[in-house]
């Protein structure tokens, strides 16, 4: 195990209600709050005012920037940065899923340093200082209300960068189930494919943590239990429960502390979703079984049979490796399907056109990955996805 | 899942050498440190002087006190009451395994205390506040470098209790995996099955968390792979490494949040060393599978079973869940034995003499329990386990 600091101070309000503490979360931080969120679907379900009340009751000023885009833009986290410095803000507070929160992130950051927004993205060290960052979660996907990272696009280049500061992590995020019962069958299975993704990211690293690679596979068991549950029944609390806070679990630092990790297949859907806005979990889904038949070899073979067999439960006596690893593959692959998710990238209206560029960007983010592929590579696997 | 408050502030530097880390980490909470530690192995094995060392350099001026018992006494914590409020020390630094940082504990907690601190012990809401405490661990076992509780012994009056206290969690920990080379194999194996045993007491529980059971199998296993591994290659970095990071998790909160939890066997055991002052660890592995036997029902039964499918991986097609369930308390039992744990009470000096008196306290700590059980229900478990 390669030495690491665990240092994750997210408090974690959990369960139906604890909106309530709001307030006193908030407070801690200070008296003057930016409250960001997406297109209004938080007005329409009552979690608006629910947060506008208890920031009221707790005598915090709240100055607003509505309308973060599903892949949140620059042009947004520079009208908050703006808000902020005009208004003194002291702490942001995101109310929505991961693309408020990483805005809410960048927004936070970006606020003390002179030069652009953007900067921060492509280069956190450019950091000064992170105002204090509550979120209150409605959707589970990302895991932003308890990691470090944001994903920010600038459309106009095409570009889609993930960007990650110790301060970026939200000192409080409040986890209401109830409040993904309203979340569609289609953004249920991709966020769950998200968190999918990013628990299997770190689990494919070319050394293994033990501890880390049996928790991950406790994980993914959870998302495959639960995953088309909350598709099917989007009021199921257990499953919305397990969901969401599996989520927050899978990419917080504990799978990945004590062992090299850099992840493959997110860089590949970071160029689909610049490209062409899609959901980015459904690209995850797209591409992620196509990426394992492209790895596996006799040097991977036994990860992914032990995947097979620990997540799937492939036939635990078979011995040949190769066809338990690949039953273990189509597992996947059949999964993201029983929730519904269009498995081409054809049914998302991805054809050939930006292979080549795509690849080319994809391949640079690979630095470090369980297989570090080519652009050749990047653009075969696009191809097997189409 | 139930609703919770998830705070997990300790900070924590993993690997060989991140004690290099322990003048940054003290430096943060104050400038007197009282450094507890216990008899005097630190010195022989120089962590006592790292520790020195670095703290020197920090410019941290020390008070010391020596001597903690294994089973930490009330009388040695307060000593360290009466050193700190004298010295007007400002943080509490623990050297050692469990015992000592319980101990830095109820000091750390005792020091605003105007009465004594066995009231401490017995009533945590007495605490008025609590000196930060940073730790160095050097034993894989008790978890309490990052958790809440502390458990003092009053060796008069046959008392060992626990308690717990937010602020108990140390700010900082130190783990380095090296330090617990020189734990002897009887040490390795005790601590092993402690952390076990937390794992389980956290797993049994009424109502299942699906996620909070699969991380525990997680951590079960990781406790499978690298006991005995530990026991025979002393020096196995990757075997102490996942070892002590799993004795971390077992009880931090992790797998109990979000469930209702109640402890079994530890109130059994915490007679058996309060009467004896044998080794917590074995007593926790002769007790267990005792245990198992006694609550093993139509109601309990698939639970066991799942314990021996998804840790022992006990024939994952037989159907008849008795068998699986037994074979699984088997495998528990013979992996004590084969870490070369003594398994029956006699051989660890303990007869019928108390069996009367341990049942009945032991029984009053179990309200809430997976299976609340009478004094004669204890008194039984005894027995099978002379």
């Amino acid at each position: 195990m390669e030495r690491f600091t665990y240092d994750i101070k997210t408090k974690i309000y959990f369960g139906e209600g604890e909106i309530a503490h709001l307030g006193e979360a908030v407070s801690a931080c200070g008296k003057k709050a930016l409250v960001v969120y997406g297109g209004g679907s938080i007005k329409r379900n009552g979690i608006y005012d629910d947060a506008m009340k208890y920031l009221r009751e707790a005598g915090i000023a709240v100055v607003e920037l509505s309308g973060v885009e599903p892949n949140p833009r620059i042009e947004t986290v520079r009208k908050g940065v703006d808000l902020c410095r005009r208004e003194a803000v002291e702490v942001v507070v995101a109310i929505g899923g991961g693309s408020t929160i990483d805005a809410a992130k960048v927004i936070a950051g970006s606020v003390s340093y002179e030069g652009d927004a953007w900067d921060i993205v492509l280069d956190a060290s450019k950091v000064v200082s992170v105002l204090p960052i509550v979120s209150v979660l409605t959707l589970a996907a990302t895991g932003s209300e308890m990691d470090t990272f944001a994903v920010i696009s600038d459309m106009q280049k095409n570009e889609k960068w993930g960007t990650g500061h110790p301060d970026f992590r939200p000192v409080a995020s409040i986890l209401d189930p109830t409040y993904t019962y309203s979340v569609s069958a289609y953004q249920t299975a991709a966020g769950t494919a998200d968190m999918m993704s990013h628990i299997m990211e770190n689990y494919f690293s070319n050394e293994s943590g033990y501890m880390q690679d049996r928790v991950a596979e406790a994980l993914l068991q959870t998302c495959v239990e639960y995953g088309v549950k909350a598709v099917k029944e989007p009021c199921n609390y257990d499953a919305r429960a397990n969901l969401m806070w599996t989520g927050s679990w899978a990419i917080n630092d504990l799978l990945c502390l004590g062992k090299p990790v850099a992840w493959s297949v997110h860089p590949m859907e970071h160029e689909l979703s610049a490209f062409y806005d899609i959901t980015h979990g459904v690209g995850l889904a797209i591409l992620t079984p196509h990426w394992m038949e492209y790895v596996l070899d006799d040097t991977t073979v036994e990860k992914f049979a032990q995947l097979a067999r620990n997540v799937w439960h492939v036939s635990p006596h078979e011995t040949d490796l190769y066809q338990v690893a690949r039953a273990g593959i189509k597992c996947t692959a059949d999964y993201f399907k029983a929730m519904g998710i269009p498995m081409t990238l054809r049914e998302v209206g991805i054809d050939e056109t930006h292979f080549d560029e795509m690849a080319k960007k994809a391949s640079e983010g690979m630095e470090g990955a369980y297989r570090e592929l080519s652009p050749e590579d990047v653009k075969a696997i696009y191809q097997a996805a189409l």
